[in-house]
């Protein structure tokens, strides 16, 4: 009933012995849930890699996935708010800046609204969310309430998705230049600034689950809690393709 | 950021001079919320009424909206959390007995797992939720959430969809014993009892959304939060229509 639980597997988790995973094995599982469920698979997201988008469609997912952006920090607060250690908050709280920006450094939030422009979009246009449908909201709300309500543990685990973006990111950037020439390349700025926050974010992130994920079920909970965060990715997508349809 | 807020309406609320509506006219906006967004028009829906779906499409819709009956309580039991007096909770008690039920009288939720085994679903697929989507749980989801976090005269509003049901509802049942007469007709017992109860908590909550909404804000945001649950229902149809594509 809550965000993220995945019922059945809870089951499991409740009437079997499970064994403890090494450490190296953990991150295996880990990195096995990026391997099948990370949104880079998703046909939305297949389709632009391959420079199919119209620019309607790009703008359709620029606009968008500015939801997911702006939940970012706050999503992050959450965590914040909850981390048991101030050495634990200290390496928290770039996060939220890298976001937020501050006076001089206007950070992703700013980046993404630049990306908006170079791809046709007002910032208004962008900041009113005016675009941004239903499924993307419903989807990134289960995040945050996810970070909000689940055990600090699990909602770190969930921002495990990081191990897989920079690999994407750096795809991405060349994708864009190449496939997609009409968008102004100061606009692709945010991704660039993604190749260097991510590794250390999810570094940090991977660190932290290794370490205080002590029992079998914590450790199967971490790896559900990324499964839902790469369901959270892959549901935006689905209602972005809904509202922008690949095939017309 | 809320679930259900429409940030360029609330900016519009913030920034105009809006009149009161009177009952008449408040009513028929909200009525024309109906006409307008409520998910009798979603393909899938119509695709259903025009004996179009499958028998799997079916089993989808069934096991995936199952999510959404074992939530309606909960949410109920939520809005009853917060409804201020006495009366108004005797009122919206009988909102979570119909679908929970009492011993010998086994309510909605039972009445749905009899649906699903009418469409040749084993009760414990249904219960284990192997069917469901992430977006469908991410649209009950906010659907809870907008319920335990919004004003409860919002949330009140947001259960007006039951103006509209009781017209499908008895469209539903005709055209499931006709177009799918594969269907044990024991298993729409769910449908039949909505036919009496559909309406009796319509008129409730309509009565306390014309007495308690007493300024144009009030109105602006009743009409919102209704917006906000046809989203929610349309947002489930997307999600399963794409899991259960109707043309392949």
């Amino acid at each position: 009933m809550n965000q993220g639980d995945f019922p059945s597997l809870e089951k499991v988790l409740n009437e079997t012995e499970e064994e403890l995973w090494t450490r190296d094995e953990f991150t295996e599982q880990l990195k096995a849930v990026g391997s099948s469920f990370y949104h880079d698979k998703h046909p939305f997201h297949v389709a632009m890699h391959k420079g199919k988008l119209s620019r309607e469609q790009i703008r359709g997912w620029v606009a968008n996935r500015y939801y997911y952006q702006i939940s970012v920090p706050i999503k992050d607060a959450a965590i914040l708010s909850r981390l048991p250690s101030r050495d634990m908050r200290r390496e928290w709280i770039g996060r939220i800046i890298d976001h937020d920006g501050t006076q001089g450094e206007e950070g992703g939030i700013e980046a993404w609204l630049r990306l908006g422009e170079a791809v046709g979009l007002s910032r208004e246009e962008v900041t009113q969310e005016v675009r941004v449908v239903p499924g993307v909201r419903f989807a990134v709300d289960a995040y945050v309430n996810f970070a909000r309500t689940k055990p600090w543990i699990e909602a770190v685990a969930s921002s495990l998705t990081e191990l897989f973006s920079p690999d994407l990111m750096s795809k991405r950037i060349k994708i864009l230049e190449r496939l997609y020439p009409w968008i102004d390349r100061a606009g692709l700025e945010y991704f660039q600034n993604r190749l260097s926050q991510a590794p250390r974010d999810a570094d940090t992130a991977l660190r932290l689950v290794l370490t205080y994920c002590q029992t079998p079920n914590d450790q199967r909970r971490a790896v559900a809690a990324l499964r839902f965060k790469c369901d959270v990715l892959w549901a935006q997508l689905d209602a972005i393709e809904n509202a922008y349809p690949l095939y017309e």
